[in-house]
């Protein structure tokens, strides 16, 4: 999970979901030198937007290559993300905390995308893996913590050539402890353009935040506290 | 991954190939007292007699459900299972051991085909996962090692909210250490009917073993030693 320093000649698999994390985890690992395989997941979302904004900032971010995996989690089942369960609405920060495990988790998710980014990597050679994972506005997703993460490191480099051969991965997870402030400040000083990411659980028709369920809360919050406006939330009079 | 008591209450997911190891472990679940969910992917092989198999085998043995997935690891390419690449043909077990990982190894399969069994376990409510990787046949395979699978255990606790609430999962191997005799032995006892597996990584275009890549005669050598014919060889003459 360590950081490391940029490096011109790696190659990195990086998660794109499209959203404020994956972008600002893509400008930190382009930043350090990483040459970026984006890898997106069409996973029987209740919307695609995720998708455009994925291909939207890996395009406007100069990834090496792009490729989304279509797997169906919408067969399993037991999420608010997928199913028609109601996604919450108009909670306040602290109310969300209270989740012991948020409607919106997908069951084994994070693991299921991490595997397939592990055989990516060894396909191509990488020794490198971003993912966006937070631990602070997702306390409640088992697979958002830095124990979890470790774990999966750590088989990783038994599942495959690369562990067998000592050539070791590096599962990396720069936001894992930040605040959605600092990663809003990182990233700006970056140059994303958190105009082209999506977060919204509940967009509307045209693609849209929603603005008021739980994942549009802790950004606008966030923007709000550095002064700014969440820049995708132009649309709403809020 | 150790074995359990038999157990009428609980549901077990059962990765189920078609193979003769998946099928003697579906054997050993059923016989635990496990209502089994068997659990295929259709994972761009050259060829869907193995999954023809996987749902023959399954039907034969009464499982609970039986559930198909759908994912290209040929997407990512790198394995004579899913590549052009030619199969070894003619070998003898010796050659077979001198490779590092053989060229049938397919990245990360066993990380990404564990990962859609826990997802489905958490769904299904199950705190149980079967799995017929093998040690001693292929040692070359990083994810048939039992350290390979006590990390992925590990982290699977860590993964999902089964681990966060305590109630733990378990990865069954029960065949992971022993000769392929004894899997056959055990399985016969238990009334596997081997002459519906598919274990050929060359089958003819009526789907028929070709008994001489490095899986089918690992199994002819084994049936052999027990003075037994491969009943899914008795169109060749050998």
């Amino acid at each position: 999970m360590s950081e490391s320093l940029p490096n011109t000649s790696r190659r990195a698999i990086v998660l794109l979901s499209g959203g404020l994390d994956s972008a600002t985890t893509l400008a930190i690992a382009m930043n350090q030198g990483f040459a970026c395989h984006a890898l997106s997941f069409d996973y029987g979302q209740r919307h695609d937007v995720e998708l455009q904004s994925a291909k939207r900032v890996g395009d406007a971010m100069g990834v090496s290559s792009h490729q989304t995996i279509q797997i169906n989690l919408r067969d399993f089942g037991g999420s608010a993300l997928t199913d028609d369960i109601d996604v919450p609405k108009n909670r306040n920060e602290s109310q969300m905390v209270e989740d012991d495990i948020p409607v919106t988790y997908v069951p084994a998710r994070n693991t299921i995308f991490l595997s397939y980014a592990l055989a990516l990597a060894e396909v191509k050679g990488c020794g490198d893996i971003f993912i966006g994972v937070n631990a602070v506005d997702y306390s409640g997703y088992p697979d958002c913590r830095p124990t979890f993460i470790n774990a999966f490191e750590k088989m990783a480099n038994l599942a495959t050539k690369a562990g067998v051969n000592g050539k070791l991965l590096t599962i990396h997870t720069p936001l894992i402890q930040l605040p959605k402030t600092e990663i809003i400040e990182r990233g700006t000083k970056l140059g994303v353009d958190y105009g082209l990411t999506h977060s919204c659980y509940d967009p509307d028709e045209q693609g849209r935040a929603c603005g008021c369920c739980d994942s549009c809360t802790l950004r606008k919050n966030a923007f709000e506290q550095l002064g700014l406006k969440d820049p995708v939330l132009s649309h709403l009079d809020i």
